[in-house]
């Protein structure tokens, strides 16, 4: 890891720290955010740029923190009893146990609202901004992130074929996952075609990562993933390895991180060698 | 009104008309974008802008309905049952009451999240996206609304003085009035000093708002205000009528007013008839 996690942690809280924010939102809100999140997306967006020869500024952390506030924003209101009703996170109370329902709604307002304001003062041109905001709105909004929700939630009880798994999940943690890779190409302004080939690897790698967690759904305790796991089974959702078998949706984890490791070695002037080291970090024995 | 408002309404559901959009969450959306709403905020900006001699265009539309979007989505929150539980608004059941909590609380996420697509896809100069990206979310975000509505909360129960008050209203409703005014100033490309002055106005209209709205809580019913009356003083709230008394209020609504009418006619190149007869229209016998 060459990126500085301080500076990302920095950037990330920086927002909530200001005077102006009444302080029982800012310690609900600073709560998820320090809650042990792995910061796998603003980390990914971090690690693509250096792949392709930036030198790091505080203009590209302040990016990579508006991706970590709408992710942990998705997360409180996940969790909230109407929706997947959860009591843990990571190993800590949820927001609403912690604090209450109004407050995990507005804290995750407010992560969802405040990224713009990271994203528009940004020091960066005007038209990587607008690009930027874009971007990150069609990755979370009702075109991505908030439809693959509606659509989990309208799964459950439901028995979905892998066409419909994939368009779930490629909504609901693909899209967010795929930002860091087309936000890499925005920044470093890439053509068009380079883009659309970030966007297809980081498409695979979502995928990558939801068929791994529905592996370690089934094969991992408390303790590894900090929540329960097994509630997949328990609530009946069609999940990689329901569909394909635990033996199955491994093979397909590891075909998928070959993809993408292949098709990274196919880019322009990529020299990725910590970007390796993480996909390789996310094979199951 | 000069201002075309069947472009207006177009623009609103435009983005959730895509069929990419999941169908329960489209309908869900639309049913609280089209429940009544009277545009007030939206309406402002195209008046104002039209008073500064501008020809309006699609991309001021867009503007306006990102505006929309976002005081709509606040809405559907602010009545869930963890917040205001509220049954009935403009004379229609409630979002999560139509159709469950889940899906309110992801409707609301949505119209948080999707403006900021549709400021970022506007025909306007980068530089002014990216100067309205910042101030929507500034008025709605942590600084802004979310803010308000924390503070509203807190004080539940509690007996707050005048200052508390304007503090609390600014927040949760001013700056998102106050919006369409510094809006119309960057559309306009206005001096630093004239977008400071016309936020004053913004924030003083939007005083005029929240006092007339606590008048009505006491004065109207049911038909007229399309929500139950009298909550204010069955929640024990500190409201201007609570402070000020009915005539107080009613006093302070109306020197408000016409402070704001005065400080129009002191801005340089404004022409602004339909915002004056707006103005005149929220008086109160």
């Amino acid at each position: 890891m060459t990126i500085d996690k301080n500076q990302l942690e920095n950037e990330l809280v920086k927002f909530y720290k200001q005077s102006d924010v009444p302080a029982h939102l800012q310690e609900s809100v600073l709560y998820s955010l320090t809650a042990g999140g792995k910061r796998v997306r603003p980390v990914l967006f971090l690690e693509l740029l250096e792949a392709f020869g930036v030198q790091l500024e505080k203009a590209h952390f302040q990016v990579a923190a508006a991706l970590e506030m709408i992710h942990t924003g998705s997360l409180i209101h996940d969790d909230l009893p109407a929706m997947d009703d959860d009591n843990y996170r990571r190993g800590k109370l949820t927001n609403h146990v912690k604090f209450d329902e109004a407050t995990a709604i507005l804290a995750g307002d407010a992560l969802f609202l405040d990224p713009y304001y990271v994203l528009a003062s940004c020091d960066l041109p005007a038209e990587i901004v607008v690009a930027l905001v874009r971007e990150l709105s069609f990755a979370s909004g009702s075109l991505g992130m908030v439809a693959g929700q509606v659509l989990d939630m309208e799964a459950e009880g439901k028995k979905l074929n892998l066409a419909e798994m994939e368009r779930l999940h490629q909504l609901k943690t693909g899209r967010l996952l795929t930002f860091p890779f087309v936000a890499a190409g925005i920044v470093t302004e890439k053509s068009e075609k380079s883009i659309r080939q970030l966007r297809a690897i980081g498409e695979l790698l979502g995928l990558a990562f939801q068929i791994r967690d529905d592996i370690l759904d089934v094969t991992a305790d408390f303790d590894d993933i900090g929540k329960t796991p097994g509630k997949d089974v328990l609530e009946e959702k069609s999940t990689y390895v329901s569909l394909l078998g635990l033996e199955g949706a491994k093979n397909e984890l590891s075909k998928d991180l070959t993809e993408v490791k292949k098709l990274l070695t196919e880019l322009s002037n990529f020299s990725g060698e910590e970007i390796f080291k993480l996909i390789d970090s996310l094979e199951l024995k």
